[in-house]
């Protein structure tokens, strides 16, 4: 469905030395930045703004638009000048400002719809693995709603990668799936220019890509970026192609129009320097601008030239403007426009002929919270002490019958962490009806995949493993919280009582390293009704990620269904919200002689720590739950010292986690029980009471400290 | 160099079902673990240990010993009846302890040299990216160590892989090194059998495997385990076959020997249950087994036969022997005594031809830290002002100058991170005689393979990287804590002070999230003395890994070469082991009326601060840096809390990093000045302004909480 046949290449090489020109002198201002991407690949990104992309940078949301992502993230000064082109919110006076505090042109893209940015890259291959992500996203989009002559759903997805992006694993384990998929609305880019940080790709890099992509299922094409006419021919037969993804390797060279700096990994990521610039200047069609603004004598004379450059970075002068450039790009707006309104077209149409599935896609695309699910979450209850993962099994299942956005996966894991959509099927090549993706055993692509199915906010997906190997999903859990997509991750196997699997399946550190996170809720339940209203928070405020950790064995009866103080749900959520809350005391009227504290399954313990120091000390105790510290922390400070009774009283933290180091700096009446060394293979009981982890233990502790 | 030319099948089938036996009786009685990979592999075991292999028992740390890991490290009762066939210290009785606390048969295999366990194995791909690493360095020793007719090193390192290592992102990390590398002493089985936890592996693994391989520069070959003299024939072959690593594809069944589970996923990870030991026991070699311990017509019995299992598990009897098993196995033993005496009697003559090169061999097999390096380590400073990144590299290379166990490398990044042995190239195919390794972008490999380095305690391997993409090495790093491996990471970039690279450049949570994973010291210098005493500490105890965390940018020119009291170097160098010591104060002789406490280049910045307050408020202030907080925390309780003054006054953390959520039990005495967000691309010291860490921002902020 391209709009043209042929393209204008003299136009297409002024256009690109133009944003050439915008990437060295922004770098350059900054002093800092990445020019060799932006100049290597400068007349493929014109070629996919002016003829191949179909979007409409008056409505960047446009949910049918082509996505375009940078997985070579550095490569920034790239994408600006082409959105800038594109007629997206970024002026040249954006540009000037690259890589300055608040712009809207930091060093790596940032997460931005609006402004045409598709996702956050910067750290390699996760661009990439966004990319199958939103090509997933477009595959379910289109089963669920395409009817016969309506084919709302059918962008594709364009990801621009380098060498560092084949080389991250996560690249491999998400080309991996996508190949497995099939999913021909994907095509990946590689531009390839054998250098990287460090040299050429021979000293560490020289596998057969090529090779290797067809092994994953993959079609793969091989083009020179000299050649434009067969570029966009290439890009053409890729699009329509089907049943595959594509990659179409673009030899490229780092640093083009540059004199000696040119393909060397100097000018991967260093300002090219003036005498570079001026190099590129009198040798490109930015010549015309400065012969403009300036004298053709000036232009020709090096030096002279040299001397402008240097005041104009000096004073920060204005970039110079190119009209021709904007006239030419602009015929795109014209032509994307044309397919914008056809699209509003469509969906009018469409309304008429499928109302309720109409409806469904705008409920799609523009969530609320159904009153029912609320309602069940608050007044939600488990008949039968059991597992946090079992209840959050449960739970995910009642959300998911009443918000169908909600899609996942496991990676290989199902069966243990519970989070699976009953009564669906797993995505499969040419039937993406399904529900549950079957990741594989590939935790960080799961990670970064969920991140590209939640950038267009039409789906919620979560995501699902041992808590453990939470760390093999890291880099990825950090950026959907950088980009606050609404991405559930729900980890199982919390701690040491995983038991005979041992230390290397037992979190220990992994709690508080979550908590440490900016920018994501980190949810330990410690029981049925902590475990709906955590996924009630997250489907209630729809901020950005959160984790909920649960438990691989029961959690207790005492512990189940309790709602402090026989108040409404409603009011009891509030509490929960503030993320601690006063779980049990032996006396509301008198003040405790101490404050046992904890998440998840160490509430229970506490629990009955306080029944043996009531029992054997007469003393009043109180036990506060804490399911999410950073809400707790965040709460009002009345509140939260309220709880721990201004601190007056002993406060004893019970957290089968690893508090190291930190707890240097906790308060003289803080008692830590905690677990500072790794776990141990046995059973999970025997591991418990190893770790001081019993109600016994607890109380000896106690009494021997306080 | 094979022992044999041919091997008795019959004999091999009936050790190969006795180790079956060995494994369901086991994992029954623990009611826990993963039958179906012992089952599915036994014959290849057994034909390793008996045949193929070349180990000595008696001699566990023989470094000439054949490797044999198991990357699939779920399948751990494979490994410890071939162990225990093979005559290291695993009995029997430690069987039947398989998966309690304190066995020596944990549920994954925990790395124990003189048990023969070469790595701690479970978390998928690590296992196969050790072998890489072991891989390399016998090809480092042996280009450093063989002579013609010495050929003092020519082991082959044997790795056991499943699906999940080859789904997984750091197996084709580590696969393509290797293939770059040409390490044709590597040979990696896979044990291809269809089946992953949630199911058939089509439903989400579809990839041509051997295809990959081979564009990853392998040689490949497939097998099927029915056929043991092809398989002998084929590892044969591998392991003469030159100049690519070797991947062997063994088509397995999971579960093979039992009824209904066998071939499905429900045997992948519990027990098999009574009615499928039954079954396998009377169609298996194992039936004569148990017709000698009870009768012939008991176990013709079905019903019979169940009942006695059902008992011999309650019970906890003891685990059937079997002598012919025994005798057949130690066949190998003779064999491998000859080939440990024969290498022992070379190294004799080694000596008398060589005596220089084996006494540099036995300083590397047994290392002692060089008392001239520990003086240069102690006495050290740095004649400018600079970055602690380029500090590191100076004292890296001072160290790499005395102690030629240092190889290692970094994620393409050598030029930022200053972790590179001076003077040496890079290892490449046929030329190992390089100590740089060019990892590419490859973080997660990169550690794992430093890990595999490390395992053989004759290395001392360094990884680098910036500290943000710690998060893409972390479970590799946990895995290098947990063996307490020798293993230094080298992070540089350290914060926010990163500056314009934005937010996935900088690091916030990473700093807490290393103090909080047991077995690791994490330190953060402050100046170039700290810089020097943290390569000290880690050369001097080698009692596991360290990451040394330095800056992007300079640390300031008033707090290089302090030493505070002016003590000896010996004497400071012990309060720096403390973790914290008093930086600065204004008066020795007086109480400070302000404790200010940081790490790395806030130690800077509080004693800026510190100045600010002793002239408005004419206080007296106390500074102490806390290059690791982990060895504070473990210090005598009289040490640490009288460099706080023991919390009587006012206590400042600065540092530039999260606390988040934790910071929630720090004491009332306690400001924190820490950063609970993401970063911002801006300049660096813009940045750093932007997030209150300059002097003036420091000094308001302790005016107006104090």
């Amino acid at each position: 469905m391209s709009i043209v046949e042929t393209i204008d290449t003299a136009k297409i090489k002024k256009s690109a030395d133009y944003i050439r020109y915008l990437a060295l002198e922004s770098i350059e201002r900054a002093n800092s930045g990445h020019p060799g991407l932006p100049l290597g690949n400068a007349d493929l990104g014109i070629l996919l703004y002016r003829y191949v992309l179909k979007y409409h940078s008056p409505a960047p949301r446009w949910p049918n638009r082509d996505r375009f992502i940078l997985s070579a993230g550095h490569g920034s000064m790239l994408l600006y000048p082409l959105l800038n082109a594109g007629g997206y919110d970024i002026s040249l006076e954006d540009m000037e400002n690259f890589r300055q505090l608040g712009s809207k042109t930091p060093g790596h893209p940032e997460y931005a719809l609006d402004h045409g940015i598709e996702t956050t890259t910067g750290p390699l291959g996760q661009g990439f693995a966004n990319a199958v992500g939103a090509a997933i996203e477009g595959k379910m989009l289109a089963q669920t709603f395409n009817e016969d002559g309506f084919n709302l759903f059918d962008y594709t997805v364009y990801v621009l990668m380098g060498d560092g992006c084949n080389m991250e694993g996560i690249g491999y384990e998400a080309g991996s799936l996508a190949g497995h998929l099939g999913l021909d609305n994907l095509i990946a880019i590689y531009d390839s220019n054998h250098i990287t940080i460090d040299g050429n790709t021979d000293i560490t890099f020289t596998e057969d890509v090529a090779k290797r992509y067809e092994a994953m299922g993959w079609h793969v094409d091989t083009c020179d970026i000299g050649d434009m006419e067969k570029l966009f021919g290439e890009l053409q037969k890729l699009k329509e192609l089907e049943r595959k993804p594509k990659l179409l390797i673009v030899t490229t060279t780092i640093g083009e129009g540059l004199d000696k700096k040119r393909d060397t990994s100097d000018i991967h990521g260093a300002p090219a320097g003036i005498d570079e610039i001026a190099y590129f200047i009198r040798h490109s069609a930015a010549r015309e601008l400065f012969e403009k603004k300036y004298t053709p004598n000036d232009v020709a004379d090096a030096g002279k030239l040299k001397e402008i450059l240097t005041k104009r970075i000096e004073n920060r002068e204005p970039l110079l403007p190119y009209p021709n450039h904007l006239d030419f790009m602009a015929e795109r707006q014209t032509g994307s426009k044309a397919l914008y309104d056809g699209w509003q077209h469509l969906l009018e149409d469409y309304k008429k002929s499928f109302p309720q599935k109409y409806k469904l896609l705008s409920g799609t695309l523009d969530f609320k919270l159904p009153g029912s699910l609320e309602e069940a979450l608050l007044d939600f209850g488990s008949p039968k002490n059991d597992a946090t993962r079992g209840i959050s099994g449960t739970v995910l299942n009642l959300c998911a019958r009443e918000i169908p956005q909600i899609v996942g996966g496991c990676a290989d894991l199902a069966g243990s962490t519970k989070a699976a959509v009953k009564g669906s099927h797993y995505i499969k090549r040419n039937d993406f009806s399904g529900r549950n993706i079957a990741f594989g055993v590939r935790e960080h692509a799961m990670a970064a995949i969920g991140n590209g199915l939640a950038l267009n906010r039409a789906m919620i997906p979560f995501s699902s493993t041992f808590f453990t190997f939470f760390d093999y999903m890291k880099p990825s859990v950090r950026l959907a919280a950088l980009m606050k997509l609404n991405h559930l991750f729900i980890f199982s196997h919390d701690s040491i009582y995983v038991g005979e699997d041992g230390p290397t399946h037992q979190p220990i550190e992994h709690l508080n390293s979550l908590r440490l996170l900016p920018g994501i809720h980190a949810f330990r339940p410690a029981n049925d009704i902590e475990t709906a209203f955590s996924f009630l928070y997250f489907f209630k405020h729809m901020n950005g990620p959160a984790a909920i950790i649960t438990t691989r064995q029961k959690v207790g009866e005492e512990v189940m269904g309790v709602v402090p103080g026989g108040v409404e749900r409603k009011e009891f959520y509030e509490s929960f919200e503030k993320g601690g809350y006063i779980f049990y005391e032996t006396n509301p009227a008198e003040e405790p002689g101490i404050v046992l504290c904890g998440s998840g399954s160490e509430v229970a313990l506490a629990l009955a720590a306080a029944r043996l120091i009531e029992e054997r000390d007469r003393k009043s105790v109180r036990v506060v739950s804490i399911p999410c510290l950073e809400l707790l922390n965040e709460a009002e400070v009345a509140y939260r010292e309220g709880l721990f009774n201004d601190h007056k009283s002993p406060v004893v933290v019970i957290e089968a986690a690893s508090h190291r180091g930190i707890n240097f700096f906790y308060g003289k009446e803080v008692v830590l029980i905690d677990i500072e060394t790794f776990g141990e293979s046995a059973p999970g009981e025997i591991a418990a009471a190893h770790f001081g982890l019993t109600p016994e233990a607890v109380y000896k502790v106690i009494r021997s400290k306080l």
